[in-house]
């Protein structure tokens, strides 16, 4: 009898043992995927092929693909993700094809307001300009509101007041007019006529873009990852089509927009951004990765698709973790968007595959 | 020997259902606490008893008793969360005693401009306005957004047309000379003759309260829970004295200075701004209640004494969650503040005692 009780303690403590075991395996230490990495976007929305023209869908890769390039460069070669992120903003700033910097849609004033942010992972130290209309390059001077005031957030006149004090070459002040295109100036009046005709529409083509005639959210972001391990994110946007009253988005807003943090992911989002604000998206799959031990891309697909989608919130997120996986979620027909990993290997795309 | 192993069998199923009784009694179903509660802050700093009159501590006594009972008695007869959290807020602003409304600190131009921000934890609606510079009641105009707009967040200017736009009495507006109070004038000359002196201490006046001479940071917030369940959650300030460039603080963010959501709480902070958005203060405490099972108390705990203290940043918070449990922890030497539970009983309090 006696012996027979040993017998079974002997298979009750292996068999505890062998669980033990089987829990360890299941929950190995991740392994680094990517030394470093890049995930850009350009925008969500109701993007379709059959409103692209070949030439339209030519110049969006190609754009995309310059533009995360410049920033894969600086890492591939020992560089910050901070420049990475800054670089690789400019170049879409720079760029007509995308709501943000010249390229900007009007606001109901028929100028251009503009909204960027900036957060580097290392030290959580974040910057952000909001509504500011003279600064060529607004991911550059929320950097410049990082690094070169105590605060994190500056706004409207006030903005521009601070890039022009800087008196720095790389913070190029230009004429609100600098940001004027014949299309995006079309798009207002567009608004602006249905609004007067108290067409129900207006509120639809507030969100359409000019170039493609589909709805999209136009913001363009960036999330780097570098050979150091540091993560830095960045947003920026010129905001929606007929803007009033100084709307602020959650483009310029950190833990909405744009959040980063080297102890779990970055994160730059697009979308409508009042939903992005109360859903506080950047911020949530942060602390759903260190809070619940998701990964990055459980995170995201429960942000994204879960949460948002119970709030009736819709657009996307590109995301990286400090491993190096990539994430680009969205809940919209498309997203222009375009990932690099650490072998070079480009992936680009518009639609939903 | 087959007696013998289903005798083991017996006990090892009954010592298992035993673990899961203990499991159960260990972790029982949280009790409701109070069936509604409200709280309030009026700032937080070094707060000390030797630079107070009795006059002044007699003052702020009874303006945070008076706020906290008029929003108490709303929801004592089964009003709505949001009203009470109105009706308190507006009480400070009215208050020369606070950094909020009449009251509110000069900027940099000598103008006074201020923000506030809402939310509803039944719906996860929220609004907010930043920079505004002629509406009485800053905190009425935020919860204005959240109904009448589409937006959340409107800033400058623009949210004063939006006011002026709605025409409601519930919205006064007054000229920007209504929040002329001449101790908050004579502490932005102080600054300004520090600035222009190149005193060191420049940095610190910014931050001087102009009744007690004590360094605070200037904003009043209230939570409250009704008897429906239903938790709301508002913040208002003036900002910093000789606040330039249209410096955004954490009290209009939503996620940093002001959250609420029924599934977990509601929080107003009052701090370095700065700090408190880079901290997401707000949404971090719900996040860890919600995905990381703590209880009120250790999350607030853990934001405002660990995650805060880390990044250099102080100030505190208010909170409640779905329970009725109060929180009102913060990291200065003092926080003006007061809380009433379903009981009627009040608690004011100033420095840490």
């Amino acid at each position: 009898m006696k012996n027979v009780f040993y017998l079974f303690l002997v298979i009750i403590i292996s068999s505890c043992t062998y669980k033990m075991e089987i829990g360890d395996s299941e929950d190995p230490e991740p392994e680094q995927v990517n030394e470093f990495a890049i995930v850009i976007h350009g925008g969500a929305g109701t993007i379709k092929k059959e409103n692209m023209t070949p030439e339209l869908e030519l110049a969006y890769n190609d754009k995309l693909a310059e533009a995360i390039k410049v920033g894969h460069e600086i890492l591939k070669n020992g560089g910050d993700a901070m420049d990475a992120v800054e670089a690789t903003i400019r170049i879409m700033e720079d760029s007509p094809l995308f709501n943000a910097g010249k390229g900007a849609v009007f606001t109901h004033d028929g100028t251009n307001s503009l909204d960027a942010s900036f957060m580097d992972g290392k030290t959580l130290n974040a910057g952000a300009v909001a509504g500011i209309s003279t600064v060529k390059n607004p991911i550059s001077l929320a950097r410049k509101v990082m690094t070169n005031s105590e605060h994190v957030m500056l706004s409207g006149a006030g903005g521009d007041a601070f890039a022009k004090a800087l008196n720095d070459p790389a913070i190029e002040i230009v004429p609100n007019s600098y940001f004027f295109t014949q299309n995006r100036y079309d798009g207002l009046q567009r608004v602006l006529k249905a609004e007067a005709d108290k067409d129900p529409q207006a509120a639809v083509l507030q969100l359409q873009d000019a170039f493609t005639k589909d709805s999209k959210y136009g913001t363009v972001g960036c999330v780097a990852l570098d050979k150091k391990g540091n993560i830095a994110a960045g947003t920026s946007t010129g905001g929606m089509t007929n803007k009033k009253y100084g709307r602020i988005g959650d483009a310029p807003i950190i833990g909405s927009g744009t959040y980063a943090n080297n102890a779990t992911c970055g994160v730059s989002s697009t979308g409508h951004g009042e939903y992005f604000i109360r859903a506080q998206v950047a911020y949530d799959i942060s602390a759903l990765m260190e809070y619940k031990g998701l990964t990055l891309e459980e995170a995201t697909e429960t942000v994204v698709q879960k949460k948002l989608v119970d709030l009736g919130g819709t657009g996307g997120v590109v995301a990286l973790d400090h491993l190096g996986n990539i994430s680009m979620n969205f809940n919209t027909p498309g997203m222009y968007r375009a990932m690099m990993n650490d072998k070079g290997e480009l992936v680009v795309g518009m639609y939903k595959e």
